[in-house]
């Protein structure tokens, strides 16, 4: 029904950006709402006072109201008597200064003679102790222009200035439309090829923090008739419209056409990555963004294009992101003529800020939930080198990132638990980790870029985990090597284990789907150890080079096939309701300066392991023992030798 | 009933939230959220995920899938063609790769022979094209621990993961009781003496924002047995009880007594202003805070005491403020042994930022409203001169402050519209003002902390406005006087002008109550130069020590009383309804320097001045014309002369 359109434009996005807000007809709304629920909201005109504050000359202390001229001879010598009613008369704080009296004597300089009679010794000066009318808020002055967000003190001004009743920029309403056959709700039971639609429910977040109403529409086919109607009905019912998947250049991305049919198409592809394939158009004066399928870009053309119509509706500028300087861990490269948009994340290590990227794959939701922050690679630049600085802007606070433990080497799921376990005792700490491989580890740690590390290397030549590993590759930096774990690594198989593997030589035997972990990891160079005892080389192993990052991702594959094989750890098995049969105990430590180490949170982290609640909990889901009072196994005098 | 208490403690402040916070026995319940509506809600265990995303292995293109093993001799010389079914079969984005099938092949790179035949030119590596099960969420990995705020992205992993109804920690009940018998709701016909209850919806909103859930009280009366009732029930239904006022030491504060009598004080009075009288304690385990009634003490306590507390119910960090150095425009007093909350204006101006003070009276809530940040002065710190630089907490976006434009000198209501126009025109600039009078105003140019200064300063000699005094204040510096408002000056009087004042020698005659303005600004020069032309000194003017800082301010003063007199411009007048009698035309001029005027924000600033929309609202006012076609009246050059 539709042509295929090969190729996307590759406008530049600050210009397809400026083209939209261009092109836009916004037509703010005005709505009155209570003072008191109007936090958070815009005021849609200036707002002016309609009383003063105070509205009467007030007492600022308790005491009594006089009329200055009247105890100009007061004096510690002559004592001056005045009368109740003519003379002076008692004020609390707050009260109203009866005329024709000026002043206010503090109560604590007052000498009561009689019911009706004080004393006192020194002279009043006109005013004095007295909140003038409007001392605070003056009738008629302006209290807020238009487009001022409403703060909890605000609210406070305009009722004290009788402003009861405000004129704020009504929400824009932001109809969200998920496409898609293969959608299916949450509550779903799944099936193969179903995918679970919660981009709606994240647009629906994002708009709300940025001051608009999210209207959430229910997945539609994907269908151009029923394309039509869902963009037609929304540009009856909202402001802004929000269609998800379809923005592509593909045989069935069908949006791009029906918005051109309907309505106008501006852009349809941005030079930025990941979200390039956006388009932005409009459909009777409603401006209409389609986004991309995959959740990262997704989210990113909904900040680079919805943003923007949301605060031009509500009249407020778009809130910059706090920016930070960071050292780069790694090379990032980037192709010319596009922004890359990269996920990185932040450690504050040895009092400088390290960044990392995390993947760049735009399916991959948990790179943007993990991210501390986002560095955006110019057009004209092919990247950055390691070691070079760049400006990152923070997806999360700064304190946040300051205050993690960042946790590098091999991945191990007691490692979240401590990491829970730690913010539920400190709330403000935390523990960061990527999942990177034992060897990379001792790498971060030598380059200052990670606080400790998770290691279990074996030595196939002396049988001992880790201690020659750190002895070569950190020898001369002052690290403390921690015992940490026992923990029993084996098979990972389908239940029943059908293929009956019991060493490295069943796999070549039932050419069994091998999944194994990737260069520098642990269970990698086991593995290859035990192809080694076997006289097996990896061109005997089908499946050697599929590699996963994750004890529990080498158990997801295997799960998933009943020709399947990993090596891996117990509780990877067990949660994923495997088979597990044993090969060896092996000893993950902890890995980390000696400046951490002695510092608070490295005895915190310390303590924690050594507690009995976290064993009794590491203990419970098998396959672990923590190390009973544990002494460092290397320390930095050693590793110098 | 009560027994008086003159004084309170000193205890510092830090030490007293410690106190209250290691006393507190907070009790966070649970509750069980559908995911979309858990944003901004922070998790009350670790969630584990449900399903892995992707959940099968699922192709990353449009194509098709084949079995890798059977793609090895396709070659550019030697095509191979594929059977559909058993060799291969389509797949799009997103779709299951049905076993035994191992990778995916870009339908870019496929020839179609006909319906069952493809050929291909290339062989296909294992997995390539295949998103493996758990790429992005791997089954059973923790997605969030306990004590993480949920944002968008959060929520579009709980529910990939399948988590669609999670566990949050319930938000705290603050229970907020305003008491005072001279508080009256915001929308009475107020009377004298009344003060209107805005505290408590200003605790509400602040409650809110930092996650709690407010419960605003009906205003309780200054009765023992009524604030005793009001605080028990409060006990019983909420897990925080902020009292408000009646936390001082005054023969009316009942609320200590009362706290103790049914409870346990811990602190009554902190080392820090204002909010120094704050009282700390706990009924029936709950805790409870009393404020000050005095706005700006009353938020300070608030944030020093309610924050943690809702923090520390929630399992979450306090989160800080950002930060910034300063300049200080101003010296800064302080007294030893207690901190200093000092409300800053901050302007960026010449490339760094210039802080001043705002009023540090507690009372006056636009200071907290006006300010951009607080400089806390520690404890052991006399405070500050001119000229030091600082670190002041922000209570805006460093952004907003940067591209404020600073405006200094007189005040004239004309500035704050346009600042709401500019605002209009460019919802991210705005017009920071500060009424510190015309000489001032001249002076903050010369040091560099403001952009722009309204100045109207008649040289008695000369006749003539302004000229004379930027000649020889600025000389030397590169500067533009622009001609801005010619606006009529005279007596502001009560409706009718019964005293019949029509010159200085009718104020003396007349014994009125004058008004005056602060020394330095133009009022007061004009008005010295009247009482001067008319043989007058300062001594024969009832009033003249009394200051105000705004034309406004004047009018409102003369407003409460028949017997006053101001002199200001004539639309204060008209706004307060009162009478005017005018004495001059004076010339209204911006200062600024030419880096400002050349500067986009400058030219903004000049066009808009110079726009028939402006003009007409101004001239709409009364008593004002905006200059035509104004060009500057000095320019550095002429000034350096």
């Amino acid at each position: 029904m539709y042509k295929r359109k090969i190729y996307l434009e590759d406008k530049p996005r600050l210009e397809a950006r400026d083209e939209i807000l261009a092109a836009s007809r916004l037509n703010p709304e005005k709505e009155y709402l209570f003072a008191a629920d109007a936090l958070g909201r815009v005021t849609a005109e200036p707002i002016f006072a309609r009383v003063s504050m105070p509205h009467y000359h007030a007492s600022a202390m308790d005491g009594i109201a006089v009329y200055a001229e009247t105890t100009y001879n007061a004096h510690e010598q002559h004592p001056l008597h005045l009368k109740r009613g003519g003379q002076f008369c008692y004020v609390d704080t707050g009260n109203a200064i009866p005329s024709p009296f000026n002043a206010v004597i503090m109560i604590e300089h007052v000498q009561v003679i009689d019911e009706d009679t004080i004393e006192i010794i020194e002279p009043a000066t006109p005013w004095q102790h007295i909140r003038p009318i409007g001392e605070d808020i003056v009738q008629e002055e302006m209290l807020f222009p238009q487009g001022h967000v409403l703060r909890p003190a605000d609210l406070g001004v305009l009722l004290a200035a009788q402003q009861t009743v405000i004129p704020v920029v009504k929400k824009p309403v932001v109809t969200i439309i998920p496409t898609g056959n293969e959608l299916v709700d949450a509550a779903s039971e799944l099936a193969s090829g179903n995918i679970i639609e919660f981009n709606g429910t994240v647009f629906a977040g994002f708009v709300k923090e940025w001051g608009g109403e999210p209207k959430l529409r229910a997945i539609v086919k994907d269908e151009p008739d029923r394309i039509k109607e869902a963009l037609l009905e929304a540009a009856e019912t909202s402001d802004i419209i929000v269609i998800n998947a379809g923005s592509s250049a593909g045989s069935k991305d069908y949006t791009v056409h029906i918005i051109a049919e309907i309505g106008e198409v501006f852009t349809h592809g941005v030079a930025a990555r990941p979200g390039k394939p956006v388009i932005l158009g409009k459909i009777n004066e409603k401006m209409v963004v389609g986004v991309p399928g995959y959740p990262v870009s997704a989210y990113l053309a909904l900040e680079w294009f919805v943003r923007p119509l949301v605060c031009k509706y509500l009249g407020i500028p778009v809130p910059e992101r706090q920016k930070v300087t960071v050292k780069l861990g790694r090379r990032i490269v980037s192709s010319m003529g596009a922004e890359d948009f990269v996920r990185m994340n932040i450690g504050y290590v040895n009092g400088q800020f390290v960044a990392n990227p995390l993947t760049r794959a735009a399916g991959v939701t948990m790179s943007y939930v993990r991210a501390d922050g986002l560095l955006i690679v110019p057009p004209n630049m092919i990247g950055y080198e390691q070691g070079d600085t760049a400006e990152v802007e923070l997806l999360r606070p700064l304190e946040e990132i300051e205050k993690a433990i960042v946790f590098s080497g091999s991945h191990d799921m007691t490692i979240d638990l401590l990491s829970s376990e730690l913010k539920r005792v400190r709330n403000d700490l935390k523990i960061v980790s990527s999942h990177v491989g034992s060897m990379a580890g001792i790498m971060a740690i030598r380059k200052g870029e990670a606080h400790v590390a998770g290691i279990h290397l074996l030595d196939p030549s002396t049988k001992q985990y880790n201690i020659s590993y750190v002895r070569k590759i950190v020898a001369g930096l002052d690290i403390v090597l921690y015992p940490f774990l026992k923990r029993k690594q084996g098979w990972i198989l389908p239940k029943g284990n059908p293929l009956e593997i019991e060493a490295a030589a069943d796999l070549v035997r039932t050419n069994a789907n091998f999944v194994n972990r990737q260069k520098g990891a642990g269970t990698r160079i086991l593995f290859d150890l035990l192809l080694e005892e076997a006289g097996l080389s990896e061109e005997d192993i089908n499946g050697y080079d599929r590699e996963m990052f994750s004890h529990l991702a080498v158990a997801a594959e295997v799960k998933g096939d009943t020709h399947g094989a990993g090596l891996g750890i117990y509780p990877a098995a067990m949660a994923m309701d495997l088979e597990f049969v044993p090969v060896a105990d092996e000893e993950y430590d902890l890995l980390m300066t000696r400046s951490f180490y002695e510092s608070e949170s490295g005895r915190l982290l310390i303590s924690m392991i050594q507690s009995a609640r976290f064993k009794e909990q590491v203990e419970k889901i098998g396959g672990y023992q923590v190390v009973e009072n544990a002494e460092p196994k290397l320390l930095a005098e050693e590793v110098t030798e």
